[in-house]
């Protein structure tokens, strides 16, 4: 098996030179990919780095607006007698998408721009972060999502945002909740090949994650409201706290966090060709 | 006819540099592009080789991931009773256009990111592929396409799923099947017009790309449902399995085959002039 | 506090060598960022050179542009008896949004593209410019913002641009004015977050800018038809010139500013870390 | 007025070193622009080279694909009882101006990528192409669109297509003819203020001249149906051939003409400022 290690060892995101087939994104770095070693599970060093608050804080504030907005967006559709005059449900994904697309822009450089706590999941299996900093990055995203959620209901007033239904997740009727779930696993298992496929830096990357973002809203707003971020799921959740909020909410914790555990293993075993390496 | 031969070998995708003329997207890469060998017929090396199974793999999960984002979308506007509670045929055409974005860029340092047989036909008949491989790829193309339309079924059930038409082609009441197959053969006449001009390595690729699928959605949805691309025809056909499903079916073949001919021909021949070199 | 100092003076925009987390889109640079010394007060030498007008003449244009585009495609909606028929307030969005990252493109290199007095205030808090720059700027933004508007007024007519609302700002009924100078208050927030982060110089940062005005429109057209821009809301008010224009005009000035010093604000402490070091 | 000259020698489209204010998109190519010479009006031995004849080739048949797909996008549009069915006028709006970033991206580097004799016009007063060559374009450019055109008068039927309004335009009632020449001015005013900052070889400048298009379609769609293109004006009017299509078609080359002049001049005057130099 010499020539297969070999063509492994060649980088795994190139294929090989002989065949140079078809558009090529990737050709420009030249130089083979070489795999970072894991992260430790605690990293002590880190505590005592002021870009290590810095990153959480990003954390928070992105989820904080991502919710803010999204939601704003929802309701303002939900809202209106007649849907030809909002910017419809094409706006809502546009919405989810564009925001993503601009705040993982953003906040790659200072966090790493997961806004998502099925993506530092995703990541962590992937020993791409230490524990510490999963955890926190998770804790951080859950507040920024309460916070989110909880400006738009002061803003719109206790009543109406319980009657408009608070942007909360929820299995449409007509789908069970056995489907609700697989629905999750595969948008987040597609979210995930993406963003798998574009850990290594890439100044573009952001722009195709934001539009997967926004595609998986188009697909599936229909179904379930599209619950593909958990943090977002529990915030609106939390601020609607109503028993239609939280009656189908492990599918949205579980759902995503099953998809990134598979995309990871995508990752490691087909892309990256880890355990047939020595 | 000295002038001529150095004018062509001075580089297909540069005008001279005499005359500096509007806006020049590619003038980045100062070195000349120079021709890469055809590929062979047959290629035993790549059948040893990891990354020629991981690309069937890709190719096989990015067509899955296609059908099934836009079939799900393409049935949620159909089942509406009103276009205007939807994402519209706006939105499929992004559904479409965004999926080939995003895949393609994932992809293209995987497999070159073909998605669609008629995009291996085109490459293979330039001779940048193996016929071995540019099979394999079609293979893996057509079973990802029925899988991701045969897990939309699953979702949406037996009955509703018939009942909605299954996000299957046909060349739409007032146009013979004629009209249907020069439009078949116009469209990716311009899709593999773009990528055979897109054939060198650019990062950015698959925005251009992506863009033209939508386009070609937003403009020929209304007359054929688009079938730009046999594997996502033959998918809906296969799981659809209806007379209405099948009748028109060698268009979506015939078409873009004939289609992807003609822009490898005219890459070869008006682009980089090959047959006017020695 | 050794460690920290060290941590922050290793850059801003880098998380740290050994945590490598996540898609880093702005990892191409290598090299640390250099805090650029601040601008002083007045600069008089920068008063004698063709680039200084030049750049006033590039806002003016740029604004006046995005009023004139802008406001008419705002009145082609409004006009419709159906928004149906429209390109909707989705249409409206993308007016703004696009807009915005066109003309941030093409001034960037010639100006810095600001094309808001908030977005001048904001980087003259960071001392990014000269106060007889900031000042000359506004004058320019508010000129060309009046120019815009004035040329769709003759356009449309006296008479029906007064009954379509001539495009001017003022918070929905429903809302009170607190909530929406808060709103006034987060959106810019959002907006200077993006953009102070995008301060280091980027060839892609016009297009996460645009989308996230894209984005705040997208959410807020609905509740004050969202005055992010003071020049774009004093130009409309000027030419509309009813009570109706001028009654909340202060909020599309309060709100911005102060959003833009909190970001202002948030970049040099969170980000920068400056007041932490020597 | 030493410092004005070294000031404008210093670079055209850099503002000066000690005022590194807002974001700046081009701030990568730090070397300067140095001032190509002006193409001669006639160059011979452009005439025995290939490229020269590529290059109308592919201008030809990028006006062939612009026009076949926009005018099938508007004809869809019109034909649909009720426009919440069909991609809208906001679809029509994406036709146009993702065609011109797909068809741009496609033959910058083969032809410049004009597509427009407003275009082609603009940049011959700035004496970037010889007039031989300029003259070519603008004949391939109108034939392209001819051809175009035809080919979807070829698929509605004659019937269907006169019936339709074969995407002609024309000043819609209740705007002058005045008021439609000033606004066609101003368009492409915009537009070439846009392509001449873009003048410099970057591979970014298809996405955002893509745009504008898009945004001045948003914006005048309901005033004239947006002819800010003389070649897609005159194919759309020579195809459909009723006194409805030829009535104002002076107005779609004097307009974009005067246009183009005005941003030529403007690009030397303003942004070179070439009459300052030696």
């Amino acid at each position: 098996m010499e020539g297969k290690e070999e063509d492994v060892r060649l980088g795994a995101n190139k294929y090989r030179e002989t065949q140079p087939i078809g558009t090529s994104a990737q050709s420009q770095d030249d130089k083979d990919y070489t795999e970072p070693p894991a992260a430790p599970l605690f990293e002590p060093t880190e505590l005592t780095s002021w870009s290590f608050y810095r990153a959480g804080i990003a954390e928070f504030i992105a989820t904080f607006l991502f919710l803010y907005i999204s939601v704003l967006t929802v309701m303002g559709v939900v809202k209106a007698p007649t849907k030809c005059s909002t910017v419809g449900i094409q706006g809502i994904a546009w919405s989810f998408g564009g925001m993503i697309f601009a705040l993982v822009y953003c906040t790659a450089g200072i966090s790493g721009g997961h806004i998502n706590p099925a993506v530092t999941f995703g990541l962590f299996l992937a020993r791409k972060l230490s524990l510490t900093r999963a955890l926190y990055y998770m804790v951080m995203q859950c507040l920024g999502a309460i916070c989110g959620a909880g400006v738009v209901k002061g803003f719109e007033g206790r009543h109406q945002y319980t009657l408009l239904g608070g942007g909360a997740n929820s299995v449409n009727p007509g789908y069970t909740k056995v489907m609700g779930l697989v629905l999750k696993l595969l948008a987040p298992l597609f979210l995930s090949t993406l963003s798998s496929l574009l850990l290594m830096p890439n100044i573009l990357a952001p722009l195709p994650i934001g539009f997967a973002v926004f595609l998986v809203h188009l697909a599936t707003i229909p179904i379930t409201g599209t619950g593909i971020n958990p943090a977002r799921s529990l915030g609106a959740a939390i601020i609607f706290n109503k028993d239609k909020g939280w009656d189908d909410h492990w599918i949205f914790w579980v759902g995503p966090f099953i998809g990134a555990a598979l995309a990871a293993l995508y990752h490691q075993v087909v892309i990256r060709a880890i355990p047939f390496k020595k």
